[in-house]
């Protein structure tokens, strides 16, 4: 038993590094790769791809694996969540055919082209032929992942190990009327104005420094950069993230830059112990989104921390538009139209998300058709938010992700939302004088929380599991709906 | 036989993608790494290094190369050099043991802080245990490679295949005597001033963008940072390079820049067919150098180029000091006193190799003992440059490669002077008006010439063969040596 466990953390220790590579190799991709490098780099990180994949698929894995679980008893947490994880991964590499996850990777590596190609001309029909390829591959993948089960859970579990459909669709339908009703509700309600004037970018980025490491970010053992999408990249002691600058719009890089502290610090929070281990990385999507929505929006744009903020930006810029504390508050919470999900605020961004999760579902279960894609899409989003698309770059077309075949992944940004929900509900309870340290611009206390109920654990819990620990109770809907209701009928006078 | 060469090549491939990734990885800690990463990024460079050595040693690798070996008549040239190369890597990594692999892997991980250290304490007793241990590995690494042949040859072919030491050795005892003389008699000289007055950095990066660009290197497929020591990283379509600024001094970062465009033009000049090969790559070390010398030395401290340089850099920076394009060409040109090797000039640079062949040699060979190589190393100093080493920082402790276990690596410098020595006579003989071109600033005819007759074969030939098909002759040390003399018995007046 020992043996076989010393053999198999050996194993996952050599594939977590090597996985921490390939990361980094995206990262290079996003930020300081020469463009003429780019099918070069297709191949490398193809290359990388296969060696992973060998790794986790590796016949000794199923002796190592069988032994361990034949004695579960015998096992430490830490071990009996290693032998999880692996065993996930090692079901998953076997499980799919390799001629499978070749064609997916040959077909993925076009059809992100043919997408972007055919937004830039709004051309939903240029780019229907080459999402059936994907769609069609994508659900055989999820069958052979099924086995007997659902394909789209089988899915779902490469972004959120636990979830089912039926879960998610539970929380989900019971946000759909409450979101749409309440979004009515302010938008008949006086909006407050946007920001106005132009503001330096290299102020911004230095703002953006200051705000990242009051967060909490370690700037010893991360980075920042800027990139057309701001993501967070990397594990342990070598954490990166990346946001943007506009000129008229300096809470796209503040707001950005937060959301991926999130994420960071989640990475960088966990027990060292966990270094290179597959409990040394975020869980699971949704709690990864957890960790990155409740640093941007429940304290990042809170009444409290927006207050200490005003006055950071007032210092660095003059005159921002708003006169006062609340005025500011009212406009980084401004609500507004818009066809974008990732442009959208806080109120609407669920509700775009919902959208893409019944359509993806439909997709995968061949109740919606690639063709019927488009009107589908249109009719549901003038359903839910009262105004017609006005062309497919700003619908259909707009996200990358299904182009790449990631299907199962966008109800992991509402499942994010709805346990930063939970989450806030718990640290609010531990934390009764949060808001006196976040108008100070004091963070310690909130992501101190945060690291100790939810970050340090790593995958050492299942993700639910991991929410439910922290917070004590099952994860539920219901504290991120009041909480969007109670703020946006204050802020609306609703 | 079209079998095997099929999945030889499939299988070369793949190792040449990850060996770009892990050359990326180097760029990435000497560039942008968080200092935090350190001990991680040595984990994750390990897993990398294994994935490599086992894809070397791979089993079936000696059944395909004993197959296309049988009927070498069948073979294409390209094909011919392709088994050559994966031979060699593939006896490699069969004949040194496991467990040798990784003690030296662990050993040289450790040694080179203590280096670091010992160097900044200028203390070479606490460096010399390390050195030992280091240099005990290297003997017995050096003995497995060369079964019943020479230990140092054994060890020299890492650098420079095809090489000996005999073959070396005939060279630079040629060349010692009369580099000795020379400088003996340019010190009794008078030497031209430096220049003096500081120069902006940012000023002198876009100075050294618009050089590099002007020498041909490509920057759609590269980029140039900053980082401690100037290197060149990655093959094909993703070849970096970095350089260093100096406020008091432009030459350091100019003339670094100018050197590793050499190493990246000779890597982006490769035929595109070879990419990701065995081919895909400078064929050795001593053709790679010969290739940053050229450009460097003969095209960029040549009185044509450095009458052109001196107006773009009057122009950028006001006044310099030397009066007039000649007096400038003697400052680029001034031979200086120094005890560091990479400070050094032209004409004194590779004196200091030849004192490092000699000893590493004697190391190697076991003529002489780590106990008493500071002594030697100072003897030696002093008999050819003329004056004693003042500390071991300038001294023995001044280069980081033995600690790393780089013996056989130094004569590959002055092997690279000797080839840029001989390509450069051919140049000159196939662009008669090549000075014209450089006075304006026009470097395309000489890179022209450097890429049809060097730089597009990468590793189709070996390293002297390509030399002699470039030039029509045997590399011989006459034309640098030569160059040497009229040059600097020209500037001063000998």
């Amino acid at each position: 038993m020992t043996d076989a466990f010393e053999a198999l953390a050996a194993h996952e220790r050599e594939t977590a590094a090597i996985a921490q590579v390939a990361g980094r190799l995206s990262w290079d991709q996003e930020t300081v790769m020469p463009r003429g490098a780019a099918a070069q780099r297709g191949e490398e990180m193809a290359a990388m791809e296969g060696i992973l994949h060998a790794r986790r698929a590796d016949p000794r894995l199923s002796e190592w694996l069988a032994a361990l679980e034949a004695a579960p008893e015998a096992l430490t947490p830490v071990a009996a969540a290693t032998v999880r994880h692996a065993r996930r991964a090692h079901d998953r590499a076997v499980k799919v055919p390799a001629r499978l996850a070749a064609e997916i990777a040959r077909v993925t590596s076009v059809s992100q082209g043919v997408w972007a190609e055919a937004r830039a001309k709004d051309d939903f029909a240029a780019f229907a032929p080459t999402l059936g390829q994907v769609l069609a591959l994508k659900r055989e993948e999820g069958a052979a992942l099924a086995q007997e089960g659902d394909v789209y859970d089988a899915l779902l579990q490469d972004y959120e190990p636990g979830a089912s459909a039926a879960q998610l669709s539970a929380m989900f339908d019971a946000l759909h009327p409450r979101l749409v009703a309440l979004i009515d509700a302010v938008r008949g309600a006086d909006a407050p104005p946007a920001l106005s004037g132009t503001f330096d970018e290299s102020e911004q980025m230095r703002l953006t420094r200051e705000v990242a490491k009051t967060f909490g970010y370690d700037m010893a053992r991360g980075r920042i950069d800027k990139a057309v999408h701001p993501f967070s990249s990397g594990s342990g002691n070598d954490v990166r993230i990346t946001t943007r600058t506009s000129p008229t719009d300096p809470f796209n890089c503040l707001y950005s830059t937060i959301h991926e502290v999130g994420h960071a610090s989640y990475e960088q929070g966990i027990d060292p112990n966990y270094l290179l281990t597959p409990l040394g990385a975020g869980v699971s999507m949704g709690v990864h989104e957890s960790q990155s929505r409740i640093y941007e929006n429940q304290l990042g744009r809170s009444r409290a921390f927006t207050s200490w903020l005003f006055g950071q930006m007032r210092e660095r810029f003059g005159d921002l538009g708003p006169a006062d504390a609340e005025a500011f508050y009212r406009t980084v919470n401004r609500v507004h139209a818009g066809f974008i999900r990732t442009e959208a605020d806080e109120l609407q961004y669920n509700l775009h998300v919902l959208l893409r999760y019944d359509l993806e579902r439909a997709l995968v279960t061949r109740d919606l058709e690639v063709a019927d894609l488009e009107e589908a899409w249109n009719a549901r989003f003038e359903a839910d938010f009262g105004y017609p698309v006005d062309r497919p770059s700003n619908g259909v077309l707009q996200d990358v992700h299904w182009s790449v075949g990631l299907f199962g992944y966008f109800p992991t940004y509402t499942l994010g939302n709805v346990y930063a929900g939970c989450l806030h509900d718990a640290m609010r309870a531990a934390l009764p004088d949060l808001d006196a340290a976040l108008a100070a611009g004091d963070l310690s206390g909130a992501t101190g929380w945060l690291r100790d109920t939810v970050q340090r654990h790593g995958g050492l819990r299942e993700p639910r599991e991991t929410i439910e620990a922290a917070t004590g109770a099952a994860p539920s809907e219901e504290p991120l709906m009041r909480y969007l209701e109670t703020k946006f009928r204050d802020l609306y006078a609703l």
